[in-house]
């Protein structure tokens, strides 16, 4: 599974100024000078599973097989709380146990999953208990990176945490969803997917989309194909609905958070 | 060419907290496990091709023939805007077709230019039309640092878009200019070359800059050759006139904005 | 020393929208294809010398025997300021001589000291004098991370800046010291050690830890230890105590600033 150089990416809450996502790199580094690590966010909201899950949910179908995502938005630190790895699709994801893996398991097959017990992996001499993205978790992804075997870090768990995640409803006349995320542009992208429009939705080039209840019109393809300032909604590079402002933020101008409603239906009903 | 590792720069308006980038990274480890991937900036303002322009033209010289630079702050995509790969200096800037080439291409010889169209090269399975960063650019750019031919991506385009570069103008007693750019410092850099004002003011001991009607004194070395507090004109590490405060904030300091006129003249006149 | 791929790490001010880091790479990178280059930082506030030599110091240990760290928080560029190569514990700081390797020298070891003087070693054609970084010191820290000598960069210096910290001081009854550095969470990290705690106060069971006059209870575990919003001490990743808020920043809840005093002491007394 793991031919060539081995991949780690890198997901957390430490931000960008600290030493703690160097801290793991040189962790990492010493045991795989040839590790290729890839920096997928550190800019999570401090202790938000929410947006982990979304981010890491948004990067894994673009890895190859092989790749391990570390996963740390990690509250519980210290705790008693497990610590997992879990495979999809060929890649492996090492993560506390508190749901940062929500969104990709309603969407992919699990393929194994333990909890991460064996200290033989982990950094020998830990210092202090607040910090096992660089002492447990680290060690552990260079390993599975490099073809360990992942049974090799322990016994499946009992059982692990999932997030509720909220699911659009269909009332026969609109299909109504939330946003879920709000990225760096301001667009909000809700929990509304191409697939679900188009069962309850069939004639696409009738929709409207509606914010609470303003009409936001019918889904464009770019951010362009509206005026400047102007709210738009389209169906983004994840397929999902998304509701934007070109050259703009829609977060702003329509005064939208994250768990606000979107909602489709015929614009002609 | 390209021997070696290849390498790929990325220049984008991205941020560094959602997933596009890795998302972009992703998709060229796929393809090339040994690429070197070098983050330029993802922090360009959300749509500024000056900004972006700037920062692409602040970098290139300092990268080996062969690099390419994936430039993608798009607010056009999805739309009919072209998508171009141009190589000047051995290297070559995989970019949309809005301008963000402007400085480099007023400055170095342009060897090559192809309009990015064979659909060979991009990800097979595209996911919405708001993401050519990752679905068409990522995988190009990955191609042509591995030495694919420049030319077996599209014909040549009729035409390509530069942006308007206003020119410091001589008016045989000063030499005025406007900021081009400000950093993260608050630096404020201008258009004002090093050539150019020894072309105008041989003299370069006797200049004088100016902020409006605002001295800010001679041309320094060193931003710690004034007080600490105090402003001052060097030549930056880019050889342009760069206006500044000693362990300070210029354009806090001075109210300086992009855009903003500074001068340069004999300080005895 | 300088087997396999070499490592060079970045630890600035220059933060993460210009192309200053991105001119240092490609640099590093024409020299080196092979490179590893980590960033440790480039969020250091501007100048802050105190909050470079905090993340330099936290991160050394977890690097491989031959990396080089170059740190560049450099006020003083272009001046006569001396730029200095240090080993310590087999890996080499580059750095100008401003006491960012205050807090390693304090700790460590050192194995050698040279001034950075062979002009061999830097890029050959230097622009402007505000760029050392690019010019100086990452061809340099290329060439001693590929195993190059680094007596032949130059002579030892005759001395070297060492910023003064100030040490924890036992009253025999409570050890005082101060807030030296506020991480991302707004945790608080102080001067006192697990070692200096054990020395004076070796019933650790007995301990309670005061910010100013509020009591902040005994040495916890873990964050989550406490109920949300409220505040904690712990002896943290680098065994040092550190006053947080669990799910919350204890800068803010607390007003602390570093400088801010904290004392240990038995409870019961």
């Amino acid at each position: 599974m793991a031919k060539g150089r081995p991949i780690v990416t890198l997901l957390t809450d430490f931000g960008a100024a600290d030493g703690y996502v160097a801290a793991m790199k040189g962790v990492m580094l010493t045991i795989r000078p040839d590790l290729t690590i890839v920096d997928v966010s550190h800019q999570i909201p401090p202790g938000s599973i929410a947006a982990g899950a979304f981010v890491l949910n948004q990067v894994v179908d673009y890895f190859p097989p092989g790749t391990v995502h570390l996963a740390v938005v990690d509250p519980g630190v210290g705790t008693d709380r497990n610590i997992l790895a879990i495979r999809y699709a060929g890649q492996t994801i090492v993560t506390p146990d508190n749901g940062l893996i929500s969104l990709l398991d309603a969407r992919l097959q699990m393929e194994a999953i333990v909890l991460v017990r064996n200290a033989d992996f982990f950094v020998r001499d830990r210092v202090g208990a607040t910090f096992d993205g660089r002492d447990v978790m680290a060690p552990v992804a260079v390993a599975l990176a490099g073809g360990d075997d992942i049974h090799h870090l322990g016994p499946p768990p009992d059982a692990y945490t999932l997030r509720e995640l909220p699911q659009p409803t269909w009332d026969e006349t609109a299909l109504t969803g939330a946003v879920l995320y709000i990225d760096r542009f301001g667009n909000c992208i809700t929990n509304i997917g191409r697939d679900s429009i188009g069962q309850c939705l069939p004639r696409t080039e009738a929709i409207g989309v509606w914010v609470g209840q303003k009409g936001i019109g019918p889904l464009q393809v770019a951010f362009a194909h509206v005026d400047e300032g102007e709210a738009l909604a389209l169906l983004n590079s994840m397929d999902l609905l998304e509701i934007a402002v070109n050259a703009g933020r829609a977060d702003e101008a329509l005064s939208l958070s994250v768990g606000d409603e979107v909602s489709v239906s015929y614009a002609d009903q």
